[in-house]
């Protein structure tokens, strides 16, 4: 290995605790990272020939492509490889693929991805046992290749709007799917472009003369030897995107496009061969289906943030820039309290969201037990939760990349830094899966149902709090138990004066759906504080659980973490706890020197707890942020790899500079 | 024309106020007006030629570079050609340059802009008369084309820490010079990579064995026929970036670079031919060019706000999405009161920044002529403020426009939209001319200096406020005086409390730096809030002092945009004004009832509003925010022109998808 930076040597020499240790912590646990390391040893083994002399940051979009389908085939090979050696299963597929590796990798997206996250589970959850039978096992060895279309140009959240339609035409025992206006083009399937050569359409489903509302229909494509789009099937990729332009998402138009009976997915409901609709029995087991993906989006955030982080804390090692004293060397920026300021957080939120986000996945995992046995009670608490948990995430997780980008200066706009691709990453995550906005209101939506229930209903665990809340009115406590129970008061507090308010405005005569809408920014507030206090009270309590079972080292790290996320974000909610608890300004004086504090006390630590993220230099992809902090040597390196430096003098000189300088143009 | 939108063309029709007259307000009165209206008339009419059939958007790097040149030359020869013929000016290029139209046709930047921006401005200002009757008429004519140079790898913020040598060699009369390092290699510098052939380089001086600082020298880079790099010259350029990648920055190295005597910039500082070094008179001339640099920042801000803010109000005006009322149409997504919460205020925002902006060039005009005459008391006060405004409008614009993607729903994440493509030219802006924490900083020391002197010194115009908000304990009002009034006392209070604060510490034997540094939040927002009060104070000001003449029917919508602005940041800084003012729960409430109210009263002008800003659509460049609103056929047929598109099966198909769906690979 080459020599490291001296500065992020003594950094690691002064760490307090056993990296090692907060690696396994991090990563759930000895086994779990085990699997992990073992995973990615593997899949590292083939990467250097992922690895191109020019890099992608360079390409046209059409090579762009190329290129990320020829990285993920090598990759899904591999991913091939391990699952007949038994290394993976479809069940930890989400580590494989939108893991760490994966996406490093392939660092725009892959074509292929949507195959296996919803193609795939699609056939498995909604198909019946023929069905699966059928498509499964083809699928499974990637003979066929597919895509999932359900939005539309004109329609993305509205999922009841969507225009396409499948008519059941009971003499040929067909269904003939249409898309009979451009706004009802098929828009946004990742791999549907050029790349898959099946699909799952949703549809309006018409038989005997009636809507039956969205269905899922496998449509095929393309013909499986030469790829050419079928008759009455019009496809091609929708375009250049602000990231993930390996992704080839897709356009789809359908002219009377006719498959047969059985490619109606009809696990739940069904369409006879006669015509006649038998209604599913559940109309709300796909909810399951999205917050399971939900869930999985605030792991892959996680993963970039941990990325961007590692970058931006170890190239704020490395980096010295001005003087704190006259005539005194210049320091390293991380000395910088505002720099501290701008990513300590950072770090504290990978924790938090990644012990968040696996909290909701062992609940909802038990959850789908009760669930296949026809137990639906906690549905509506576990999708509210995770509307809310996804949205926060993303938007978080945005902010936190775009500040590690901006604290890298200059550099960090370098595509080289890896940041500027970070944030195409999670930016997408805002929109994709549910806008932020329309989830919150869901969110919201629950909420007032329940405060609503408050005296008549018992209370499902993650609201239970509202109840003892609205009723507190104690001092305020600066503690992180105190924070947690201030933010409670303001969540009940703000959910409280939305259904007041709401109700004031239907007795003056409006209706309620428009007291909604006035009430919107409020609502999404109240989703907001909530989720906020799931996620502080989830991070204290998993935490404080897991104490007795670390080293004495790592405690009082773990504390500090802990500590640094609620007082960051009381300090950040401090309207709302001025105005519905008792806190004062001494309070908030010491609020202020608690964190100043912590700041301080973390700052020794801070390269080891980027470390103990267990980046590879070929995962993490950064000129800034690689392990041994060689920064501008690797700076110049890239920019040499530059086409545009292969050749001394531009072509466009002599074309256009020149004739124009001597004022022939 | 094709035909528009049906609900575009409603809400045109329900417009209360006449567009041209907000046109005509909003580009600073009639003159102002029209000249716009020419200059892009003329522009525009050689326009089409600019327009490629593949947008750049599918390009590589390298041919985005050989685009951008052909375009800039284009651009570049009408603008001569408008010197010529006198319709512009050396003193309005920024309008030429940086404006609304230059962007739109070098949509991501023009390798040519520094030679205009700081090549020419750096010999007229830095420059003795010799040496601008020497160079300027060549650069003018653009024979030759000048870079930048001044940041290295190793130093940005920091440039006392500059590493370039120039050494004076009384010899052969020639200055010598080095980058000794490769931290000291420049970095960054716009054209630098393949485009100019001359450059300014910042460099410490060395003459009889003394450093005297940084200083400007002019060094040829190419040979001006073959554009070859000369002996000693290492040029090239530093490598994709998340946007601007027209603008080919470059680095550059020098080895033993001999330059004549009268290449160095000596209208200031001079070396003697014996190597004397004779200082400048005044050493703080050079920050006239900084407030210059960052009020021109302000103006490009606004006009890419401008553009964003159209493209996602008429989108939102297009945009039908789901059903307040079961049963019902869906509705415009205008209709959601969190859409008018996300895009009113970047409305509003326009017009604030443009208006302060404006206010800043001018006091920064008159300021000019005392700063000629030897009179620098107003200095300090103008660079701290122009520090903040260029901090706060670009940190303010970077998140307006990440707002107007989000809001855009997917469709925002296209590049055909254009809003990715603002979103990285305005987040390049919190970087460079001074990192934006950097530059807050640097007010706050302003303000605590000011804080320190307010009983001994005379208080300048824009820091008066500091001595009566300071002893201010009124009632709370809820109007735009009483907004402005209760901001002033934030800003008093939170100086008032740095500075108080660090006394403490450094009593109890902190040096002033460290506690300084301690202090950092804290100062930050100091000088947030202080900012904050003179945008809005500088709005209603300007805005009153518009009214009476202005139409009764304008009237009301200016006072609209003042009321949001403020009452928006009012609510945004709730915390600051609940510890520091004796604002109460209920006038929290009725603020609340305002901004709704506010958005209510808007939202049947939105649509006006962004019209008002008069930007022709081969100007805003977008998919969904054309004049028209036909949104859908616009993404479709941009979506066509993707090169993945003109050929049904792709190669990679037949060499990798296929092998690997056959299990071959």
């Amino acid at each position: 290995m080459s020599e490291v930076n001296k500065d992020l040597l003594k950094e690691r020499l002064q760490c307090t605790f056993d990296i090692d240790e907060m690696t396994t912590f991090f990563y759930g646990g000895p086994q779990k990272n085990f699997n992990r390391k073992q995973r990615d040893t593997a899949m590292l083994s083939g990467s250097e020939e992922f690895r191109n002399e020019v890099p992608e940051d360079y390409f046209s979009h059409k090579e762009h492509y190329e290129d990320g389908i020829k990285k993920s085939v090598a990759i899904f090979s591999l991913v091939r490889k391990m699952q007949r050696e038994g290394l993976t299963s479809i069940t930890d597929y989400r580590d494989a693929l939108s893991g760490l590796l994966g996406s490093a990798v392939v660092r725009d997206g892959s074509a292929l991805a949507l195959h296996y996250i919803m193609f795939m589970p699609a056939i498995l959850n909604q198909g019946n046992e023929e069905q699966q039978a059928q498509w499964l096992p083809r699928a499974w060895d990637f003979n066929i290749l597919g895509s999932y279309a359900q939005t539309e140009l004109g329609h993305g959240t509205f999922i009841r709007g969507l225009e396409t339609t499948a008519t059941y035409d009971p003499a040929t025992k067909e269904f003939v799917l249409n898309t009979p206006t451009l706004s009802s083009y098929k828009w946004w399937a990742g791999g549907l472009g050029q790349t898959a050569n099946y699909c799952i359409v949703i549809a309006q489903l018409y038989t005997k003369g009636e809507c039956h509302g969205i269905h899922s229909f496998i449509v095929q494509l393309r013909d499986e030897e030469t790829h050419e789009p079928l008759p009455g099937i019009k496809v091609g990729e929708i375009g250049a995107k602000q990231g993930l332009n390996a992704v080839n998402n897709g356009f789809l138009g359908l002219d009377n496009v006719r498959i047969p009976r059985n490619q109606m997915l009809m696990k739940h409901a069904q369409v006879l061969e006669d015509g006649t609709y038998v209604k599913s029995k559940n109309s709300k087991l796909n909810y399951g289906a999205m917050v399971f993906v939900r869930v999985v989006i605030v792991f892959d955030m996680v993963n970039y943030l941990a990325r961007a982080i590692t970058i931006a804390i170890r190239y704020s090692a490395v980096r010295r820039q001005s003087q704190l004293k006259e005539g005194e060397p210049e320091v390293q920026i991380l000395d910088y309290i505002m720099q501290r300021h701008k990513l300590f957080i950072g770090i504290a939120a990978c924790h938090a969201y990644r012990i968040t986000g696996s909290k909701l996945w062992d609940t909802f995992h038990d959850f789908q037990e009760q669930l296949q046995g026809g137990n639906l009670d906690r549905l509506p608490e576990m999708h509210a939760l995770a509307c809310c948990l996804k949205a926060m995430c993303t938007s978080d997780i945005t902010a936190l990349v775009e500040n590690c980008r901006r604290a890298c200066g200059g550099h960090g706009y370098m595509r080289s830094s890896n940041l500027p691709t970070l944030y195409g990453m999670v930016t997408a995550g805002c929109t994709y899966e549910g806008e932020n906005t329309v989830l919150l209101l869901q969110t919201a939506r629950f909420l007032v149902k329940t405060w609503q229930q408050i005296d008549t209903k018992p209370l499902t665990p993650t609201v239970s709090y509202l109840k003892t809340a609205g009723a507190f009115a104690g001092k305020w406590e600066n503690s992180v138990d105190g924070i947690i129970r201030g933010l409670q008061v303001v969540a009940a507090s703000k959910i409280k004066t939305c259904v007041e308010n709401m109700k004031k405005r239907v007795v003056s005569g409006m209706s309620f759906e428009d007291s909604w809408n006035v009430s919107s920014v409020q609502l999404v507030a109240a989703a907001e504080a909530h989720c906020r206090v799931i996620i502080i009270s989830t991070f204290h309590e998993e935490v404080s659980k897991m104490m007795p079972s670390v080293s004495e080292r790592l405690r009082p790290v773990l504390q500090q973490l802990v500590e640094l996320y609620a007082v960051y974000w009381a300090l950040e909610k401090l309207s709302d706890l001025l105005l519905y608890t008792s806190i004062g300004k001494e309070d908030v004086d010491k609020l202020q020197y608690w964190y100043e504090e912590l700041l301080r006390k973390i700052r020794p630590n801070a390269v080891g707890l980027v470390d103990a993220f267990d980046i590879p230099d070929n995962m993490l992809n950064s000129t800034l942020g690689a392990y041994d902090g060689r920064v501008y040597e690797r700076l110049m390196e890239e920019a040499l790899k530059s086409p545009l430096n292969a050749e001394p003098v531009n072509s466009s000189f002599h074309k256009y500079l020149k004739p124009f300088m001597q004022g022939k143009l």
